[in-house]
């Protein structure tokens, strides 16, 4: 029960993978039937050393896909092109895919679904999301029959490394995100996973699979960290918070809304104790009630392994002839407008330290319909820092108090916003 | 694409999935492309009400696996027999079985795997570990290509609501145990969950499908927590620790060592933090790190969730003529000695309160190759009471040690003595 596989990338991931297929083939035969054959690798050079032997390394990923030898595709050159050509052209010869692509599967995740579909093959995904912990299968799968209401985690392993980092060395956005990259944990340009998008596909991929319906891209609303201040993680901490990058997908009645933002969790919350490159995921519904999953966000080994789980299964699909993973059926799904959505906020606002500060902001926030839960004053003298945390309204109202709060003549500066989750979440 | 169900058992989870068939048959279409149809449910007695029209009920459950209309069977009546002959005799007709029951998984689940494999079917029994929690389906299909080392976890709901009222409200065990029968937490007759069995035969199944060896019921350790004391867990949680029912599996160049125990448990651990019914699992290897699952451990809602996750796969599989689930191939697997087993043991002992005690006490435990990691003191004036925790050492060693202990002059009495487990898992 021989099977070839071919693999698109040899960076850490594929790396990993091809090392593994190589060495650990006697244990997963042992413990699955199944010998996994590697056949080729395609690099985008030849002259870089690999954890791997270089006569499977070639620089021709069209011709590994067409490789009659090649039975099962393992894409994870990451990036929308060429991978979704690659990946389409696998399918089409029908061939099933696995990848660990985030940003091509939010972007594509249905016609890529459909494809492989038309052709009777599967497209598997387990590691685009949360790394190591096994998330997507239970969504497809386990938890099918559910009508979820929530899904709610932090998906991206530098931004919480990066923030934890802060918070336990109270040292400054930017010198951490330099020593991060410096150990290999961020990216020399860090765009994708400071900014947001990294989180924001992952949370789209989640949603879909979730709710059964796809958000584009344009609707996901999308705030990094790159805004965060130290002096606030030190401040949110005496209010019993810590400050996480979530990534949230709700199904209400309004409509499907997927977010990703910064958020302060309390401290006794599970998120909370979600250190270093760590993910963990939340998914809720009425009749499962709360699931939790942490584990291993990234990194080529763990990654590596929900690769190769899913390789497994695509190559029991290539011996049965049957596809092995069910057709995900995508409904409409209307995305809820971001204006609509109810959280609570924390506003640190630098004002003049006069009588009176406290009522005009009150009641600035009150007359766009925001209630305030908690103030709580640092300093004296002339100027002051009051710490703000609001009861939830709609994103909207809280918008315009803020743009309000911020013409008072007695307000020197709204100096940050961040957005808070209840203990309840 | 519809598919007819047959139910066998219309106790809390056969009723909510029978509930669930017919409320929610256009919600689960939408979302996986199939229609499932509720065609009979077995139950013991016809005059009992029950949460489905009654004229699905029957009492005939044979007559359910061979009604032709009944495509894949649903098992919920636990023990092993007549489960066990249902269960064979719907897999001999070729059709697929979805099964809650851990009793028969654990103590016939190779054999029956073998038998659905024969008949080119599948046996999914997702909701036998862990109620809601997706954990079967992570460990033998997303982890099939990793070498686990060890799962670890509160996997019986009604001791963790035991233990967590005993430690809230600081009340003895009985007390507890009669209050968790009337709110309906534990059976009238509690033994399977209070002694450790029910923990026993999911840990059996988690170690199986985990290390691809099924360790024999008797060859599985298994304690519960009839013997905890108030005291103990008062005590403890001095010292920073609570008391939790631990199903702990283990792979090693020893064998595989598969054992149901009370344990001490760090608070800041994350299995601290399980509270009531809820269960958790923690699942370690070389590759994947650790992964953390946590939910609701039992309830009809969420066990009906994760039966039906696996319902769809089997329809799937009814209409693709094709197995959903991998062949799982155990190996012979050698079970390792329990008396080789190393842990840390947490011993109060009521002791007279004279020089030259400890120095006694410590002398028969390194004797015995037990060294001392901290001891505490309470109580003066002729009687004391010690709490000694140990570094780890093979559980004969520990056994021998409190042997000797106890028959010391100046030792009263051996109080308790409860396994601990490190920071580290």
């Amino acid at each position: 029960m021989r099977v070839g596989v071919g693999i698109l990338g040899g960076g850490t991931v594929g790396g990993t993978l091809a090392r593994k297929l190589i060495d650990d083939q006697a244990v997963i035969a042992a413990k699955s039937g199944i010998e996994l054959d590697l056949v080729r690798v395609a690099v985008r050079r030849l002259d870089k050393a690999r954890s791997f032997p270089g006569d499977y390394a070639t620089t021709d990923a069209a011709a590994v896909v067409d490789d009659p030898a090649v039975r099962l595709v393992v894409e994870l050159m990451g990036g929308i092109e060429p991978a979704r050509s690659l990946v389409e052209r696998a399918l089409s010869a029908g061939k099933p895919v696995v990848t660990a692509n985030k940003e091509l599967v939010a972007a594509h995740g249905p016609s890529l679904i459909s494809k492989a579909a038309e052709h009777g093959v599967s497209l598997l995904f387990e590691a685009a999301v949360g790394g190591g912990i096994p998330l997507i299968r239970p969504l497809a799968e386990s938890l099918a029959g559910e009508r979820l209401t929530r899904v709610l985690g932090i998906v991206n392993g530098t931004t919480n490394y990066i923030l934890t980092a802060m918070e336990s060395q109270g040292r400054p956005y930017r010198e951490v995100l330099e020593e991060a990259q410096r150990l290999g944990y961020a990216e020399a340009d860090p765009a994708a996973d400071v900014e947001g998008g990294d989180a924001a596909a992952k949370a789209t991929i989640l949603a879909g699979l979730a709710f059964g319906s796809w958000v584009e891209g344009d609707r996901v609303h999308r705030e990094g960290i790159t805004d965060i201040q130290a002096a606030d993680i030190a401040f949110v901490r005496r209010l019993g918070y810590c400050v996480k990058l979530l990534a949230v997908a709700e199904n209400t009645d309004g409509g499907v809304a997927v977010r990703v933002h910064p958020a302060l969790v309390p401290l006794d919350h599970p998120l909370a104790s979600v250190r270093g490159a760590n993910n963990a995921v939340f998914v809720q519904g009425p009749a499962v009630g709360e699931l939790f999953f942490m584990g291993p966000g990234a990194g080529g080994d763990p990654t590596a392994t929900a690769v190769l789980g899913d390789v497994i299964d695509a190559a029991r699909e290539v011996l049965s002839g049957t596809r092995v993973v069910p057709r995900i059926q995508f409904g409409a799904g209307r995305a809820r407008d971001f204006a609509e959505v109810e959280t609570q906020w924390y506003v640190r606002l630098e004002v003049v330290d006069a009588p009176g500060v406290l009522a005009s902001i009150a009641g600035a926030f009150g007359r766009h319909g925001v209630s305030i839960k908690s103030v709580w004053q640092e300093g004296r003298g002339g100027a002051a820092t009051l710490l703000v945390v609001t009861h939830d309204a709609a994103e909207a109202d809280h918008r315009r108090a803020i743009e309000a709060i911020g013409g008072l003549d007695e307000v020197k500066q709204v100096a940050a916003t961040i957005r808070v989750i209840g203990p309840d979440v």
